[in-house]
Parts: C-alpha cells; structure tokens; sequence
C-alpha cells in the first residue's frame, strides 16, 4: 500500500483544491493531508479566513482523503514521513524543488497547477466582492 | 435502506452546507444532492460566484453524499421523490412549509439552521474583502 502525503492551508475551500487532493490521491492508496493550523499561519505571516477546525473539518470529508493531521510548525514534515510510512510527498509545482532534502525519506512529486487567470475569473472576483459586501449589509440588518 | 434528498446552491463551498449535508445523512442510508443549475439561479435572479460544474463537483465529493443530479427547475421535486424512491426531503428551516406538499409523496423534514452572526463573522466577511481585492491585484500583474 502507498502511503502520500500533501500540506495546505485549505481556505476558501475550491475546485483548485479539490483537483489537487484527487490527483495527489491517485500517485497512491491513501492520502493523508496536513492543513496548516492558525498558529503556524499567523507565524507565517498568512492571512486566513476560515478557521483550522472548519478547514480541516472539510478536507476531512474529501472522499479522496484518508486522514488529516495538523501542520504546526515548519519542521515536522521528515517526522510526518517516517511516522506515518509515507511514500510519496507531493506539493504543487510552485514550491519546485522546495522540499528535495525529503528525497532521501520518500519519493518527491511536484504537481503542475493549471494557471487560469482570465478575464471570467477576475469578473468572478469582482462579484465575490459585490456578494460579501451584499452579505455584510443582510448581516447588519 | 432509506434514500434522502435535499437541494441547495453550495455557493462558496462551507462548514455550513457541510453541516447540513452531515445531518441529512444522518436521516437515511442514501444522500442525494440536487445542485441548483446556473441556467435556474439566473431564473431565481439569484447571484451565484462559482460555476455548476465546480459545485457539484465539489458536493459530490464529499464522503455523505452519495449522488449528485442537477436542479433544472422548479417543478422538479416530486418527479425527483418519485423517480429515485426518495423516503425523506430534507431542507434547512428557512424553508419551513414551503415543501409540504411533498408530504403525501415522502417524509418532509425542516433541520434547524444554528444561526451564527457575530463579530467574529463580520470581522471575517470583513478581510474576505481585503484577501479577494488582494488577488484581484496579484491577477492583474
């Protein structure tokens, strides 16, 4: 049995996402995530909108996922590996060559992310904006 | 073996149509999803940010549900009920009533919907704003 392993924050839950942990889940049997916590965010200086329970809550009912666990820190990742008999870590390929010195653990795979900057998205954004102002107003009512 | 359904937007996919999707589960032994089409929202004049497609990809791929069919229109349900041997129609009590005349095809049932507007939301919907603004910025460079 194959055991990968993938690490996000998992905000704003989308089909990006989504697509990722499907495809993570298929270089194997079981994938395990680890979303990031607050903690580490605030560590890292990242805005996070959702908060860890509800984050992890929701990539926890994947279908694809087998079992999350908390990213807490920037170091844990090589323990992760040896804990849990993991295979094959795998990040999107905007962290390329990021997590190599895991080679020596298990098997490294970055993912290529479809880019999809269009005008439709930006539109989309823009309507976000329109329907959470919209949802701030109902909220004050 | 008892088959539930239920129908929704899931807009913006979170802990709360996971909730409600959870509970209404809980009711049976078979889930079943009507996603509300962008051609229908258009009909309602209802807004809606993400495309069909990504939302019943995503509901679908939450480990409660066990199918997913699309909400063409209005006049749809009992054909639903009826064609998939549906025993109970689940909705959130903001609908109270409105789908009683279901009641002499299957189990009607309203799930009370914990209400949770507080700072702590404002505050969220607050920097929703600021992070979509900030990609709409990140998009355009």
């Amino acid at each position: 049995m194959k055991t990968v392993i993938t690490y996000g924050t998992f905000d704003m839950f989308h089909i990006g996402h989504l697509k990722l942990l499907e495809r993570a889940k298929e270089l194997g049997d079981r994938l395990i995530v680890a979303v990031s916590s607050d903690e580490l965010n605030k560590v890292k200086g990242k805005k996070v909108i959702i908060p860890y329970d509800q984050r992890a809550k929701i990539v926890e009912s994947i279908k694809f996922v087998d079992m999350v666990i908390p990213e807490d820190n920037w170091e844990q990742k090589i323990k992760d590996v040896k804990d849990n008999n993991v295979d094959i870590f795998v990040m999107g390929d905007d962290w390329e060559g990021k997590f190599d010195f895991l080679k020596e653990h298990c098997e490294v795979v970055y993912l290529s992310r479809t880019k999809n900057v269009s005008t439709t998205q930006f539109k989309n954004s823009a309507e976000s904006i329109i329907k959470l102002l919209e949802q701030m107003v109902k909220e004050l009512e």
